[in-house]
Protein backbone atom coordinates (compact mmCIF):
# COMPACT_ATOMS: atom_id res chain seq x y z
CA UNK A 1 0.00 0.00 0.00
CA UNK A 2 1.53 3.70 -1.27
CA UNK A 3 0.70 5.63 1.62
CA UNK A 4 2.52 2.72 4.29
CA UNK A 5 5.19 2.89 2.35
CA UNK A 6 5.76 6.15 2.46
CA UNK A 7 5.61 6.21 5.80
CA UNK A 8 8.26 3.80 6.07
CA UNK A 9 10.32 6.04 4.11
CA UNK A 10 9.71 8.53 6.94
CA UNK A 11 10.49 6.50 9.84
CA UNK A 12 14.26 5.48 7.61
CA UNK A 13 14.53 8.54 7.09
CA UNK A 14 14.29 9.86 10.91
CA UNK A 15 16.34 6.98 11.59
CA UNK A 16 19.09 8.02 9.61
CA UNK A 17 19.27 12.31 10.71
CA UNK A 18 18.90 10.49 14.06
CA UNK A 19 22.05 8.49 13.63
CA UNK A 20 23.61 11.59 12.41
CA UNK A 21 22.71 13.24 15.70
CA UNK A 22 24.41 10.16 18.06
CA UNK A 23 27.29 10.81 16.38
CA UNK A 24 27.49 14.51 16.92
CA UNK A 25 26.48 14.17 20.26
CA UNK A 26 28.93 11.45 21.26
CA UNK A 27 31.53 13.72 19.55
CA UNK A 28 30.93 16.52 21.95
CA UNK A 29 30.50 14.12 24.91
CA UNK A 30 26.79 15.24 24.90
CA UNK A 31 24.39 13.01 26.76
CA UNK A 32 20.92 13.39 25.76
CA UNK A 33 17.86 11.96 27.28
CA UNK A 34 14.35 12.08 25.42
CA UNK A 35 11.59 12.40 27.62
CA UNK A 36 8.23 11.61 27.15
CA UNK A 37 4.47 11.27 28.41
CA UNK A 38 1.35 11.54 27.80
CA UNK A 39 0.07 15.89 28.31
CA UNK A 40 0.25 16.93 31.50
CA UNK A 41 2.00 14.14 33.54
CA UNK A 42 5.08 16.69 34.69
CA UNK A 43 7.67 16.59 32.18
CA UNK A 44 8.24 20.62 32.33
CA UNK A 45 7.97 19.89 36.44
CA UNK A 46 10.44 16.83 35.97
CA UNK A 47 13.10 19.07 34.13
CA UNK A 48 12.84 22.02 36.43
CA UNK A 49 13.41 20.01 40.02
CA UNK A 50 16.19 18.03 37.68
CA UNK A 51 17.98 21.72 37.01
CA UNK A 52 18.09 22.54 40.44
CA UNK A 53 18.87 19.71 41.71
CA UNK A 54 21.90 18.70 39.64
CA UNK A 55 23.14 22.77 39.43
CA UNK A 56 26.59 23.09 39.40
CA UNK A 57 27.20 19.17 39.05
CA UNK A 58 25.92 18.56 35.66
CA UNK A 59 25.69 21.65 32.51
CA UNK A 60 22.23 20.68 31.18
CA UNK A 61 20.71 22.16 28.12
CA UNK A 62 16.44 21.97 27.42
CA UNK A 63 14.98 21.07 23.90
CA UNK A 64 11.31 22.02 24.41
CA UNK A 65 8.49 20.44 22.04
CA UNK A 66 5.19 21.65 21.66
CA UNK A 67 2.69 21.80 18.96
CA UNK A 68 2.27 25.12 20.08
CA UNK A 69 3.19 28.16 22.59
CA UNK A 70 6.21 28.84 24.39
CA UNK A 71 4.87 28.33 27.75
CA UNK A 72 7.52 25.79 28.53
CA UNK A 73 10.72 27.18 27.37
CA UNK A 74 10.15 30.39 29.45
CA UNK A 75 9.34 28.26 32.66
CA UNK A 76 12.92 26.83 31.85
CA UNK A 77 14.45 29.83 30.37
CA UNK A 78 17.39 31.15 32.76
CA UNK A 79 17.80 27.59 34.92
CA UNK A 80 19.24 25.92 31.56
CA UNK A 81 22.43 26.73 30.01
CA UNK A 82 20.78 26.86 26.77
CA UNK A 83 17.21 26.46 25.95
CA UNK A 84 15.58 25.81 21.93
CA UNK A 85 11.66 25.75 21.69
CA UNK A 86 10.64 23.68 19.08
CA UNK A 87 6.85 24.33 17.65
CA UNK A 88 5.80 21.13 16.06
CA UNK A 89 2.83 22.82 14.12
CA UNK A 90 0.66 20.84 11.80
CA UNK A 91 0.01 17.21 10.94
CA UNK A 92 2.12 15.24 10.13
CA UNK A 93 5.41 16.44 12.06
CA UNK A 94 3.07 17.94 14.99
CA UNK A 95 2.33 14.70 16.80
CA UNK A 96 6.10 13.82 17.63
CA UNK A 97 9.44 15.64 17.83
CA UNK A 98 11.43 14.58 14.91
CA UNK A 99 15.36 13.87 14.35
CA UNK A 100 15.45 16.62 11.50
CA UNK A 101 14.42 19.40 14.57
CA UNK A 102 16.76 18.07 17.36
CA UNK A 103 19.23 18.41 14.60
CA UNK A 104 18.41 22.11 13.65
CA UNK A 105 17.79 22.72 17.78
CA UNK A 106 21.59 21.05 18.42
CA UNK A 107 23.42 23.60 15.55
CA UNK A 108 22.16 26.59 18.37
CA UNK A 109 23.73 25.08 21.24
CA UNK A 110 26.95 25.33 22.99
CA UNK A 111 27.61 21.96 22.29
CA UNK A 112 31.35 21.86 24.52
CA UNK A 113 29.63 23.34 27.62
CA UNK A 114 26.80 20.81 27.74
CA UNK A 115 27.01 17.61 29.83
CA UNK A 116 23.69 16.69 29.05
CA UNK A 117 20.56 17.58 26.69
CA UNK A 118 16.78 17.02 28.08
CA UNK A 119 14.61 17.07 25.43
CA UNK A 120 11.08 17.40 26.38
CA UNK A 121 8.81 15.50 23.56
CA UNK A 122 5.40 16.76 22.67
CA UNK A 123 2.96 15.49 24.87
CA UNK A 124 1.48 11.97 23.63
CA UNK A 125 1.92 7.79 24.35
CA UNK A 126 1.98 7.31 21.02
CA UNK A 127 3.79 9.19 17.88
CA UNK A 128 6.93 9.74 19.85
CA UNK A 129 7.36 5.91 20.49
CA UNK A 130 7.90 5.70 16.96
CA UNK A 131 10.66 8.20 16.16
CA UNK A 132 14.28 8.61 17.75
CA UNK A 133 15.93 11.78 18.25
CA UNK A 134 19.35 10.62 18.30
CA UNK A 135 18.80 10.07 22.05
CA UNK A 136 20.80 7.58 24.50
CA UNK A 137 18.03 7.34 26.95
CA UNK A 138 14.65 7.49 26.78
CA UNK A 139 12.54 8.02 30.03
CA UNK A 140 8.66 7.57 29.95
CA UNK A 141 6.72 9.68 32.63
CA UNK A 142 3.25 8.44 33.75
CA UNK A 143 1.06 10.14 36.05
CA UNK A 144 -1.18 8.38 39.23
CA UNK A 145 -4.31 10.38 37.80
CA UNK A 146 -3.99 8.84 34.48
CA UNK A 147 -5.14 5.42 35.93
CA UNK A 148 -2.93 2.25 35.96
CA UNK A 149 -3.72 0.74 32.41
CA UNK A 150 -1.91 3.15 30.54
CA UNK A 151 0.94 0.57 29.50
CA UNK A 152 -1.76 -1.83 28.69
CA UNK A 153 -3.16 0.89 25.97
CA UNK A 154 -0.03 2.08 24.65
CA UNK A 155 2.59 -0.74 25.18
CA UNK A 156 5.11 0.62 22.34
CA UNK A 157 6.48 3.48 24.54
CA UNK A 158 6.92 1.66 27.39
CA UNK A 159 8.47 -1.61 26.18
CA UNK A 160 11.21 0.81 24.35
CA UNK A 161 11.86 2.84 27.92
CA UNK A 162 14.92 2.94 29.92
CA UNK A 163 13.35 4.22 32.51
CA UNK A 164 9.73 4.74 34.06
CA UNK A 165 9.03 7.13 35.96
CA UNK A 166 5.40 7.35 38.30
CA UNK A 167 5.07 10.87 38.86
CA UNK A 168 2.45 12.53 40.95
CA UNK A 169 2.69 10.25 43.95
CA UNK A 170 1.46 13.13 46.46
CA UNK A 171 -2.18 12.35 45.02
CA UNK A 172 -2.33 8.69 45.64
CA UNK A 173 -4.59 8.79 48.44
CA UNK A 174 -7.18 10.66 46.16
CA UNK A 175 -7.14 8.58 42.99
CA UNK A 176 -7.53 5.12 42.52
CA UNK A 177 -3.80 3.70 40.74
CA UNK A 178 -2.63 -0.05 41.54
CA UNK A 179 1.16 0.98 42.36
CA UNK A 180 1.95 -3.26 41.88
CA UNK A 181 -0.44 -3.83 39.30
CA UNK A 182 1.17 -0.76 36.69
CA UNK A 183 4.77 -1.91 37.52
CA UNK A 184 3.58 -5.77 36.77
CA UNK A 185 2.68 -4.44 33.43
CA UNK A 186 5.84 -2.77 32.81
CA UNK A 187 8.22 -5.20 34.03
CA UNK A 188 6.00 -7.74 31.62
CA UNK A 189 6.36 -5.39 28.63
CA UNK A 190 10.21 -4.58 29.70
CA UNK A 191 11.91 -6.46 32.25
CA UNK A 192 15.08 -4.43 32.05
CA UNK A 193 13.29 -0.98 32.56
CA UNK A 194 14.18 1.17 35.80
CA UNK A 195 11.24 2.45 37.50
CA UNK A 196 11.26 5.96 39.68
CA UNK A 197 7.99 7.00 42.36
CA UNK A 198 8.30 10.65 42.87
CA UNK A 199 6.83 13.65 42.71
CA UNK A 200 7.94 16.67 40.86
CA UNK A 201 5.33 18.74 42.75
CA UNK A 202 6.35 18.09 46.62
CA UNK A 203 10.01 16.67 45.63
CA UNK A 204 9.30 12.95 47.11
CA UNK A 205 11.82 10.67 45.09
CA UNK A 206 13.55 13.22 43.11
CA UNK A 207 16.98 11.91 44.81
CA UNK A 208 16.93 8.46 43.38
CA UNK A 209 16.08 9.56 39.19
CA UNK A 210 19.04 12.35 39.76
CA UNK A 211 21.24 9.84 40.82
CA UNK A 212 20.35 7.43 38.01
CA UNK A 213 21.07 10.73 36.02
CA UNK A 214 24.59 11.00 37.29
CA UNK A 215 25.18 7.14 37.50
CA UNK A 216 24.10 7.57 33.47
CA UNK A 217 26.00 10.35 32.54
CA UNK A 218 28.88 9.10 33.95
CA UNK A 219 29.37 5.82 32.58
CA UNK A 220 28.24 6.80 28.78
CA UNK A 221 29.46 10.76 28.23
CA UNK A 222 32.15 12.05 31.43
CA UNK A 223 33.22 15.47 30.08
CA UNK A 224 35.57 16.03 33.19
CA UNK B 1 6.90 17.99 -0.82
CA UNK B 2 5.82 14.95 -1.43
CA UNK B 3 5.49 13.77 1.83
CA UNK B 4 2.73 16.07 2.80
CA UNK B 5 0.84 15.92 -0.45
CA UNK B 6 0.63 11.82 0.83
CA UNK B 7 -0.95 12.98 4.10
CA UNK B 8 -2.68 15.50 2.44
CA UNK B 9 -4.34 13.14 0.39
CA UNK B 10 -4.90 11.06 3.78
CA UNK B 11 -6.56 13.71 5.20
CA UNK B 12 -9.17 14.38 2.00
CA UNK B 13 -9.78 10.40 1.42
CA UNK B 14 -10.76 10.83 5.13
CA UNK B 15 -13.28 13.26 4.85
CA UNK B 16 -14.98 11.52 2.32
CA UNK B 17 -15.41 9.04 4.07
CA UNK B 18 -16.20 10.98 6.99
CA UNK B 19 -19.68 12.27 4.93
CA UNK B 20 -20.68 9.06 3.86
CA UNK B 21 -20.84 8.19 7.58
CA UNK B 22 -23.10 10.83 8.61
CA UNK B 23 -24.79 10.24 5.76
CA UNK B 24 -25.72 6.92 6.77
CA UNK B 25 -26.13 7.92 10.43
CA UNK B 26 -28.65 10.83 9.50
CA UNK B 27 -30.23 7.96 7.60
CA UNK B 28 -30.71 5.85 10.56
CA UNK B 29 -31.65 8.75 12.76
CA UNK B 30 -27.97 7.96 14.91
CA UNK B 31 -26.63 10.70 16.77
CA UNK B 32 -22.87 10.46 17.07
CA UNK B 33 -20.20 11.99 19.72
CA UNK B 34 -16.81 11.92 19.26
CA UNK B 35 -15.25 12.07 22.54
CA UNK B 36 -11.36 12.77 22.76
CA UNK B 37 -9.29 13.86 25.27
CA UNK B 38 -5.58 13.08 26.50
CA UNK B 39 -4.48 9.67 28.19
CA UNK B 40 -6.19 8.89 31.11
CA UNK B 41 -8.71 12.15 31.37
CA UNK B 42 -11.50 10.24 31.99
CA UNK B 43 -13.40 9.28 28.85
CA UNK B 44 -14.08 6.03 29.74
CA UNK B 45 -15.56 7.10 32.80
CA UNK B 46 -17.68 9.63 31.34
CA UNK B 47 -19.09 7.04 29.00
CA UNK B 48 -19.92 4.51 31.72
CA UNK B 49 -21.55 7.69 34.19
CA UNK B 50 -23.37 8.61 30.51
CA UNK B 51 -24.85 5.09 30.04
CA UNK B 52 -25.55 4.53 33.57
CA UNK B 53 -27.81 8.05 33.57
CA UNK B 54 -29.54 7.77 30.87
CA UNK B 55 -30.40 4.13 31.03
CA UNK B 56 -34.22 4.10 29.58
CA UNK B 57 -34.04 7.80 28.23
CA UNK B 58 -32.19 6.46 25.26
CA UNK B 59 -30.10 3.56 23.45
CA UNK B 60 -26.75 4.22 23.36
CA UNK B 61 -24.01 2.25 21.69
CA UNK B 62 -20.39 2.76 22.32
CA UNK B 63 -17.33 2.21 19.93
CA UNK B 64 -13.56 2.21 21.78
CA UNK B 65 -10.84 2.84 20.15
CA UNK B 66 -7.64 2.17 21.56
CA UNK B 67 -4.12 1.30 20.47
CA UNK B 68 -3.80 -1.80 21.84
CA UNK B 69 -6.16 -3.88 25.01
CA UNK B 70 -10.09 -3.88 25.24
CA UNK B 71 -10.14 -3.66 28.93
CA UNK B 72 -12.71 0.01 27.77
CA UNK B 73 -14.99 -2.53 25.96
CA UNK B 74 -14.93 -5.25 28.67
CA UNK B 75 -15.76 -2.59 31.18
CA UNK B 76 -18.58 -1.14 28.74
CA UNK B 77 -20.03 -4.63 27.70
CA UNK B 78 -23.72 -4.90 29.20
CA UNK B 79 -24.23 -1.33 29.64
CA UNK B 80 -24.59 -0.35 26.25
CA UNK B 81 -26.96 -1.35 23.23
CA UNK B 82 -23.74 -2.51 21.34
CA UNK B 83 -19.97 -2.31 22.04
CA UNK B 84 -17.21 -2.27 19.11
CA UNK B 85 -13.60 -2.04 19.75
CA UNK B 86 -10.87 -0.53 17.53
CA UNK B 87 -7.63 -1.19 17.85
CA UNK B 88 -5.30 1.07 15.94
CA UNK B 89 -2.23 -1.13 16.10
CA UNK B 90 0.72 0.61 14.55
CA UNK B 91 1.79 3.72 12.64
CA UNK B 92 -0.04 6.04 10.76
CA UNK B 93 -3.05 4.66 11.81
CA UNK B 94 -2.00 4.57 15.41
CA UNK B 95 -2.80 7.94 16.63
CA UNK B 96 -6.49 8.25 15.85
CA UNK B 97 -9.76 6.93 14.69
CA UNK B 98 -10.25 7.37 11.36
CA UNK B 99 -13.53 7.37 9.32
CA UNK B 100 -12.74 4.42 7.56
CA UNK B 101 -12.76 2.34 10.84
CA UNK B 102 -15.60 3.83 12.07
CA UNK B 103 -17.68 2.77 8.64
CA UNK B 104 -16.61 -0.50 9.27
CA UNK B 105 -17.58 -0.50 13.14
CA UNK B 106 -21.12 1.02 11.98
CA UNK B 107 -21.69 -2.26 10.16
CA UNK B 108 -21.62 -4.23 12.88
CA UNK B 109 -24.46 -2.21 15.19
CA UNK B 110 -28.43 -2.27 14.49
CA UNK B 111 -28.55 1.61 13.92
CA UNK B 112 -32.44 1.47 13.68
CA UNK B 113 -32.68 0.39 17.44
CA UNK B 114 -29.80 2.70 18.10
CA UNK B 115 -30.34 6.41 19.34
CA UNK B 116 -26.93 7.51 20.27
CA UNK B 117 -23.53 6.33 19.33
CA UNK B 118 -20.29 7.72 21.79
CA UNK B 119 -17.03 7.17 19.92
CA UNK B 120 -14.18 6.84 22.17
CA UNK B 121 -11.06 8.04 20.73
CA UNK B 122 -7.77 7.24 20.96
CA UNK B 123 -6.08 9.03 24.34
CA UNK B 124 -4.39 11.72 22.14
CA UNK B 125 -5.05 16.08 21.70
CA UNK B 126 -3.26 16.18 18.32
CA UNK B 127 -4.33 13.65 15.54
CA UNK B 128 -7.90 12.92 16.58
CA UNK B 129 -8.12 16.94 16.39
CA UNK B 130 -7.18 16.35 12.39
CA UNK B 131 -9.38 13.04 11.09
CA UNK B 132 -13.07 13.86 10.81
CA UNK B 133 -15.52 10.37 11.69
CA UNK B 134 -18.86 11.38 10.44
CA UNK B 135 -19.51 12.92 14.22
CA UNK B 136 -22.15 15.51 14.69
CA UNK B 137 -20.34 16.83 18.19
CA UNK B 138 -17.15 16.81 19.32
CA UNK B 139 -16.15 16.94 22.85
CA UNK B 140 -12.92 17.41 24.55
CA UNK B 141 -12.48 16.33 28.37
CA UNK B 142 -9.53 17.54 29.79
CA UNK B 143 -8.46 16.94 33.86
CA UNK B 144 -7.18 18.99 36.79
CA UNK B 145 -4.17 17.54 36.96
CA UNK B 146 -3.53 18.10 33.47
CA UNK B 147 -2.74 21.30 34.44
CA UNK B 148 -4.43 24.46 32.82
CA UNK B 149 -2.73 24.85 30.11
CA UNK B 150 -3.64 22.38 27.65
CA UNK B 151 -5.67 24.81 25.24
CA UNK B 152 -2.84 26.92 25.19
CA UNK B 153 -0.28 23.69 23.92
CA UNK B 154 -3.04 22.19 21.84
CA UNK B 155 -5.06 24.77 20.38
CA UNK B 156 -6.60 23.09 17.17
CA UNK B 157 -8.49 20.00 19.10
CA UNK B 158 -10.23 23.00 21.46
CA UNK B 159 -11.00 25.09 18.89
CA UNK B 160 -13.03 22.74 16.91
CA UNK B 161 -14.93 21.37 20.00
CA UNK B 162 -18.86 21.64 20.70
CA UNK B 163 -18.01 21.42 24.28
CA UNK B 164 -15.36 20.96 26.43
CA UNK B 165 -15.58 18.94 29.82
CA UNK B 166 -13.33 20.11 33.06
CA UNK B 167 -13.56 16.54 34.63
CA UNK B 168 -12.01 15.30 38.08
CA UNK B 169 -12.95 18.20 39.87
CA UNK B 170 -12.57 16.47 42.80
CA UNK B 171 -9.41 16.56 42.92
CA UNK B 172 -9.40 20.63 42.69
CA UNK B 173 -7.79 20.86 46.41
CA UNK B 174 -5.18 18.77 45.43
CA UNK B 175 -3.83 20.35 42.42
CA UNK B 176 -2.84 23.70 41.07
CA UNK B 177 -5.39 24.62 37.91
CA UNK B 178 -6.53 27.60 37.32
CA UNK B 179 -10.55 26.91 36.03
CA UNK B 180 -11.07 30.97 35.09
CA UNK B 181 -7.36 30.72 33.08
CA UNK B 182 -8.26 27.72 31.31
CA UNK B 183 -11.88 28.76 30.48
CA UNK B 184 -10.57 32.20 29.25
CA UNK B 185 -8.09 30.08 26.93
CA UNK B 186 -10.71 27.90 25.59
CA UNK B 187 -13.26 30.64 24.88
CA UNK B 188 -10.46 32.60 23.35
CA UNK B 189 -9.84 29.92 20.97
CA UNK B 190 -13.91 29.04 20.45
CA UNK B 191 -16.25 31.77 21.97
CA UNK B 192 -19.37 29.48 21.61
CA UNK B 193 -18.49 26.38 22.82
CA UNK B 194 -19.93 24.81 26.00
CA UNK B 195 -17.88 24.03 29.36
CA UNK B 196 -19.19 21.86 32.00
CA UNK B 197 -17.18 21.41 34.99
CA UNK B 198 -18.22 17.72 36.75
CA UNK B 199 -16.30 14.72 38.36
CA UNK B 200 -17.07 11.27 36.91
CA UNK B 201 -15.30 9.97 39.99
CA UNK B 202 -18.05 11.51 42.27
CA UNK B 203 -20.91 12.16 39.63
CA UNK B 204 -20.79 15.54 40.67
CA UNK B 205 -21.55 18.20 37.24
CA UNK B 206 -22.91 14.81 35.43
CA UNK B 207 -27.05 16.44 34.95
CA UNK B 208 -25.90 19.56 33.04
CA UNK B 209 -23.30 17.05 30.39
CA UNK B 210 -26.46 14.63 30.64
CA UNK B 211 -29.46 17.20 29.88
CA UNK B 212 -26.85 18.92 27.00
CA UNK B 213 -26.37 15.63 25.73
CA UNK B 214 -30.06 15.00 25.40
CA UNK B 215 -30.92 18.31 24.02
CA UNK B 216 -28.41 17.73 21.46
CA UNK B 217 -30.28 14.09 20.39
CA UNK B 218 -33.58 15.82 20.99
CA UNK B 219 -33.29 18.95 18.60
CA UNK B 220 -30.93 16.70 15.84
CA UNK B 221 -32.32 13.25 15.29
CA UNK B 222 -35.28 12.21 17.35
CA UNK B 223 -35.94 8.67 16.57
CA UNK B 224 -39.06 8.38 18.96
Amino acid sequence: MKRIEVIQNVLEANDTIASRNRQLLDRHKVFVINIMSAPGAGKTSLILQTLTRLKGKLDIAVIEGDVASTVDAEKVQGRAKAVVQINTGNMPESCSLMAAMIESALKDMPLDDIDVVLIENVGNLICPAEFTLGEHKRVVISSLPEGDDKPIKYPLIFADADAVIINKMDLLPHVDFNIAAFRRSVTGLNPKVEVFQLSTKTGQGLEGWCSWLLEQVRTNALKR
